[in-house]
């Protein structure tokens, strides 16, 4: 049966965005180290339309983590703009153009309606009615692949706390941000088992499956 | 040269040990979780006193921990009793019994001041003027050896702080406590450099040199 998972860049202190969000800034400060070793792979800069990026042990863990996904859920944070309200006359489009990287069916958790958005070949479909109905929309939009939560911390913990995970994988990095968003806030007892830990150039990839 | 370095357990969401920390219950609610790890192996259970117990890959990893270690430093939490305040009239005697497991100086930061106890060939010596008193009187005791941290969080965090720390590994175990002490709390702006990330099972142990 196709899973519900998420991986997501971890500082060493727990956070996944730094204090104080902005348009400017929108991992909050110091929120930007998280994503480095991510940023040099040519398996990120590929499918992002950057040229060059290196190739090392995280390229398997980054493919494995894009491979047999059929739909996403974000958070509104993640959509953006910072700070979230009503969408007003001329919506935000997103932080990615008029190409974004999804290339699926991507469900944005929000407290205010919108139509779908259609940018070449994602589609953003805004979703009120709660984290149980934009899980049963993403299922049936990705058949028999997966359903990735693709953050923020507050979308992530919000499943975790309900019991809906799989799978989560946690790229720790040697970064201290002190103040942010933090992972698994508030999710109450799950029972986690280790799948693996990897070690690869300034992150280590450790992945758990949620025992049910 | 010597290093000052530490290592300890960490619940997957931050925590060295839970909330609710008593005499029967040092660590916390689930703090015991965090340390089944180490307890199942021989190389813990040996120095113990305990028989029997396992090897693994974390078996070099807890040697490694152990090896060239020529003085502890512990918060007055890890010697206890719960609650810490004055010594009394029959002051407490740590939590190991007549042999503690650790046999070489141990400087405890302490408010109280208190004359030096020695269990069989540990000497536990009692530092209430600082930190740095505590590391000066713990590197000339350990000669050409390692200044160990024995924890817990919070002096872990003011060794921290103060930029004192060569070295540090985290063994990450999938447990959510949900509360309780965290490491890496008010520690500032440190740089960390990724040392090794080291597959176990049950745990995961990542360590770091603080870069100077």
């Amino acid at each position: 049966m196709s899973k519900v998972r998420s991986d997501i860049s971890v500082s060493l202190d727990g956070y996944v965005a730094g204090p104080n969000e902005t348009n400017e800034n929108p991992l909050g400060e110091g929120g930007e180290d998280l994503h480095e070793w991510i940023i040099e792979l040519k398996a990120w800069r590929e499918p992002h339309g950057r040229e060059g990026g290196e190739e090392n042990v995280s390229t398997r863990i980054v493919d494995e983590a894009n491979a047999n996904v059929g739909a996403e859920i974000m958070g509104r944070g993640k959509f953006g703009p910072a700070g979230g309200g009503p969408w007003g006359d001329e919506p935000w489009q997103g932080w990615w153009g008029e190409d974004p990287p999804f290339h699926k069916p991507v469900f944005v958790l929000t407290h205010h309606e919108r139509e779908p958005l259609r940018l070449s070949d994602t589609t953003f479909t805004f979703v009120t009615d709660g984290i149980e109905s934009a899980l049963a929309q993403a299922r049936e939009a990705a058949g028999d692949e997966d359903v990735f939560l693709g953050g923020g911390a507050d979308s992530i913990n919000q499943y975790l706390a309900a019991g809906l995970v799989d799978e989560i994988e946690v790229h720790v990095v040697p970064v201290l941000l002190g103040g942010g968003k933090r992972l698994f806030e508030g999710v109450g007892d799950l029972k986690l088992e280790q799948l693996r830990a990897v070690e690869a150039p300034g992150v280590a990839h450790l992945k758990y499956r949620v025992v049910k």
